[in-house]
């Protein structure tokens, strides 16, 4: 049985914390289920790489990665360093230039959480599929007159067809695998008329290829709307790299579970490795404490099980993860009184169990 | 006593309703204050004037609007035009070149509505600026190789120093004459590193203007997080045109009165007169029925007036229509039973109750 390869990037703040508990756990469930192997590989970027040796990642970068079967991702970013040069150092570095065009972030209502909204008192459960090679992060425009009265600067979104055909058909790949087989696409054409109404018609054509799949088309603004009022009205949800960014965050923190959300940053073509990381940054105000909560990476450890086969392993990390947050054994963020380490060994003690 | 001279531009669906509503409203305050004169001129722009011209307002539109002190605008929008066609066509062409920059959105909760979160029970009270004249609706971009499976499309976003200082210059001013004179300003400055960076330092430099107003920085991500999470940690919000169309939508969400929330479209030069409009738009489901929800007009008319120095006559008309609406004098949406027209009434006869 080869091994998963796995290369590890903690990176900053809390990053190595939460990626260590999240090795930890796994190699607990190698050992306890004896159904696959896991080899992890420490990659050491992140700031203090970049203060050595002035930049986030080497030349080589993409093809040391492209060695592995998945990357697990810890956080990036530090008070010295602007957030910009930080994140186009190296998460941005790699989502686009390695073609990880679909971000993917379920969103739902986790044990030991609640949503804060009356109008989801039955759970929330979305599919977030979000275009992560693009749009409006493609990281064009400029600045002219620098520090002049008359200084104009623009932020450019580039938007392709082959880019926005490729996310929207796997978005409606993903809401026909789910039971409600329900699509919304999220855009902003009524404001954006040209990469905004490309997005609408190829929404349309693609639309074609899945008859047994139920869609409809919401205006961003309109959508924060509808994702409060009538949550249980909304499943897979697609949009650009910008407007999923927003959307993400507020879909967790509706379900009440921004703290330990998940994200996979997948090559739907496999080419490529892809990307898992947890959606919280590098929170340095409690880097180095112990204290960090390690649930939204070990999320992301169970997707990237599922993504690389392993789909028996990663549903019984989820249910064990499950357990141990509805038995409170949490870190302070979700009101608990755990350290890292102590919810480590939890969840490692339930996977003993399946044993 | 020279007459405040609003030109009303109906528009269409349920604008010609709302408006018609207002009007009315306004007619019977000033009779029965005494206090100003108001006179309303009709002008007919909107989906019936393109289909008979070609176009959706004529080319001394802007000249036309500068006769009066304000304008009063419904909806734009009908079923059988491209949005961006009606938008593009009529209120972008007007809030843009008449250079009404300052974008403002009181959001709270109102009598007669509630939110929906549970972290908001003591209610909400938020003055949302939005930038409006630049960003991300400039109008920018194009499409190249349409329909080829290379097509490629940019939505160019351009920001200038002038109208990111005067924006934000306008929110601390806002922010001042609050009790709380508290402002966060929101960018996206960690991806986008051109006119979001520059709105992080212009930010910065007239922040040391305003020392008595406390102000931090969000991200829009996280933003939409803090607002569900720790409502009462806001007050005055400011941020680009497109970051705060989607915000103000999520912020009259969580009020829970996203549908009588009021806009204002605001020259502060005081060179151009502003407009005020309510935040729905057309609503073509329940046109012509009678029913539609008025109210949002009417605050944005009573802004207006405010606005127009008629600030005792702005006061008596919101405590009016708080009166009307905590007595459940309410249309469908907010779950009450009356049409528009009984509103109407409503209103104008706890306004005579002024007398
Ligand atoms: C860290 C940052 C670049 C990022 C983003 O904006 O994509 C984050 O907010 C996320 O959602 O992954
Ligand atoms: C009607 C539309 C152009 C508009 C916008 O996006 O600005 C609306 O959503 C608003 O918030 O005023």
């Amino acid at each position: 049985m080869a091994p998963l390869r796995i290369a590890s990037i903690p990176g900053d703040g809390i990053g190595p914390e939460v990626v260590s508990a999240t090795i930890q756990v796994l190699q607990q469930l190698s050992k306890t289920l004896g159904t696959f192997e896991i080899d992890f590989t420490h990659v050491p970027w992140g700031t203090d790489y970049y203060k050595k040796n002035g930049r986030y990642i080497p030349d080589d970068a993409l093809t040391t990665l492209r060695q592995f079967d998945a990357v697990l991702f810890g956080a990036v970013g530090a008070p010295d360093v602007p957030d910009h040069v930080s994140l186009w150092g190296l998460l941005l570095a790699i989502r686009g230039p390695l073609q990880l065009y679909a971000n993917v972030r379920p969103v739902r209502t986790f044990p030991g959480t609640k949503s804060p909204l009356d109008t989801a008192k039955k759970g929330i459960d979305w599919m977030l599929v979000r275009e992560n090679s693009e749009g409006e992060y493609s990281g064009q425009g400029g600045r002219s007159h620098v520090g002049q009265q008359w200084e104009a600067a623009t932020e450019v979104a580039m938007f392709t067809r082959v880019g926005i055909e490729r996310i929207i058909r796997f978005a409606f790949e993903t809401a026909q695998s789910r039971p409600k087989k329900q699509l919304t696409v999220v855009t902003k054409s009524n404001s954006m008329r040209n990469g905004m109404v490309l997005w609408d018609e190829i929404a349309a054509s693609v639309a074609k290829e899945f008859p047994d799949v139920t869609w409809d088309k919401m205006l961003v603004d309109a959508m924060t709307v509808r994702m409060v009022m009538k949550p249980q009205s909304l499943d897979t949800i697609v949009g650009t790299n910008l407007h999923m960014d927003i959307l993400s965050d507020l879909a967790a923190a509706l379900a009440g579970s921004i703290g330990i959300a998940p994200s996979s940053n997948l090559d739907p073509t496999r080419k490529n490795p892809s990307m898992f990381e947890p959606v919280h940054g590098s929170a340095f105000d409690i880097t180095g404490k112990g204290i960090a909560n390690p649930v939204g990476t070990f999320w992301s450890a169970a997707e990237m099980l599922s993504w690389l086969g392993e789909k028996d392993a990663s549903n019984k990390l989820l249910v064990c993860i499950e357990e141990v947050c509805a038995a409170g054994f949490v870190t302070a963020d979700l009101g608990g009184s755990c350290n890292t380490q102590q919810v480590v060994d939890a969840v490692c003690a339930e996977i003993q169990k399946l044993g």
